[in-house]
């Protein structure tokens, strides 16, 4: 088993919200194991991803930090943000397709790789131009440790759970809200006082929660309305929970 | 440790989309360890949350299968259902409590327990009534599942995804796929022919999949133009994949 599972490729794993205790199975298996560990931080920062697999790491495990070459300096939709991240993708898809050729690395994840995952641009190259092995395991998203936090349900009955990120503009942000029963807004940080906004105009916002570092050590659960719109973490989500059919109202 | 981990109580467990590799850590744990053991099933079948654990429970755990009274034979909103689907939740949440006071309950439920779960019925009624411990675990829901199962990632950029049941009428199905970006479509089955009507109207149709029993030995993953309305499983999902920004394109 520990040779095949060394099978030389590529294999990414999502880690959940941040309790290693929610990683799967599989995951936790895979990191135990691992020999080259890569995953995506922010110059000057640990790591979200690397900070969950912290303590599970074998000692003798080489990690390669992919660090963003611009995070928040430049707007998303610029030539300049866009060439300067595909230049980084293209690069770190050449250094871990040499790697994979004759060993297997692990690329951590946090919440689940396929959703707003920025492994999703790696994947898509080497798939097209790497003749290695890869595989993406799935993990527990990011939003649904947030709800548990709340100890609240998320969906009942026929509700319509929308997820979007706070990056919309704010009537973007409103449009989208009009048609959702439940609501899940991802990459909250500097957008909340926009995030806020829009929910005050779609009559959502006494309903909002907000959880930071949703299932970690720093987690922290309020109502939106409790909560400043400062110093709030990339890492946090608002969420407005369904209130659909259930039977134990007659109606 | 053990010990603490039979605390006398309800634990609901989240396991994940089916493949017993992708439970977390947390609930793989519980689940082995259980003396009693809940879970829904409907009347004649196996349960799909009793299959994903099979071969891990142990020798000794007691089975506690909680058949549904009714599933599709009544319209969900008619009284008769509402009533009947109420007394159910209100005799297994008596039944569940007795035992929970002085014993470690573990309560199976597929995906995660707070996503369009029968659980979080019995949960409201526990919490509100019972004087017992009430621990929820999270889970990779379905979806998650059935979208690595296409191998493609479920959203980019500021793509917005929305997560609704096929059991919603045609127009309204309409209405919240038009602004929607990447959709999820939950609880299938005969519920496809509208679906499909539906994602035509909201020109989605060509870009669909179908995925049934996602991650399990009878996975099937096709895309929806490709496969007949006849014989569509419950445990099935229609996806539409999220076209969002990426840094490859120059736009
Ligand atoms: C680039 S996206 C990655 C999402 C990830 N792939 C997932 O499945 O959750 C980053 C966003 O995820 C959200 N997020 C993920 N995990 C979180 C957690 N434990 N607590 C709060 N927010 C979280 C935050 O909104 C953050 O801005
Ligand atoms: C009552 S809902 C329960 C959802 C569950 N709590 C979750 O998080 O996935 C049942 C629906 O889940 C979907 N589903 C769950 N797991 C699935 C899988 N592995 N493959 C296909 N559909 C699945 C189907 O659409 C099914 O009709």
């Amino acid at each position: 088993m520990a040779v095949a599972q060394a099978a030389p490729g590529i294999v990414c794993v999502g880690l959940g919200p941040g309790d290693p205790e929610l990683m799967s199975v599989k995951a936790h298996r895979l990191v135990r194991h691992a020999r080259h560990v890569a995953f995506f931080r922010k110059k000057g920062r640990p790591g979200k991803a690397r900070q969950v697999v912290d303590g599970l790491l074998a000692p003798a495990a080489t990690e390669y930090p992919m660090e963003y070459p611009v995070t928040t300096e430049l707007p998303v939709d610029s030539p300049e943000y866009v060439a300067q991240l595909a230049a980084f993708y293209d690069d770190w898809c050449a250094q871990l397709e040499t790697l994979a050729r004759s060993e297997q690395v692990v690329v951590l994840c946090e919440g689940d790789p396929f959703l707003y995952g920025s492994f999703m641009h790696l994947y898509t190259r080497l798939r097209e131009r790497a003749a290695v092995r890869l595989e993406v395991v799935p993990g527990i998203p990011g939003m649904v440790g947030c709800w548990h936090a709340t100890g609240e349900p998320i969906t009942w009955g026929d509700d319509v759970l929308s997820v979007m990120t706070g990056t919309l503009p704010e009537d973007e942000l409103v449009r989208r809200m009009q048609t959702a029963d439940a609501l899940v807004v991802m990459k909250v940080g500097r957008n909340l006082p926009r995030i806020r906004r829009a929910l005050q105009r779609t009559g959502r916002l006494d309903a909002a929660w907000l959880v930071q570092n949703g299932t970690t050590a720093s987690e922290q659960v309020a109502k939106l309305t409790a909560v400043s719109d400062e110093a709030c973490p990339y890492f946090a989500i608002v969420l407005v929970h369904g209130q659909g059919r259930r039977p134990e109202v007659a109606w």
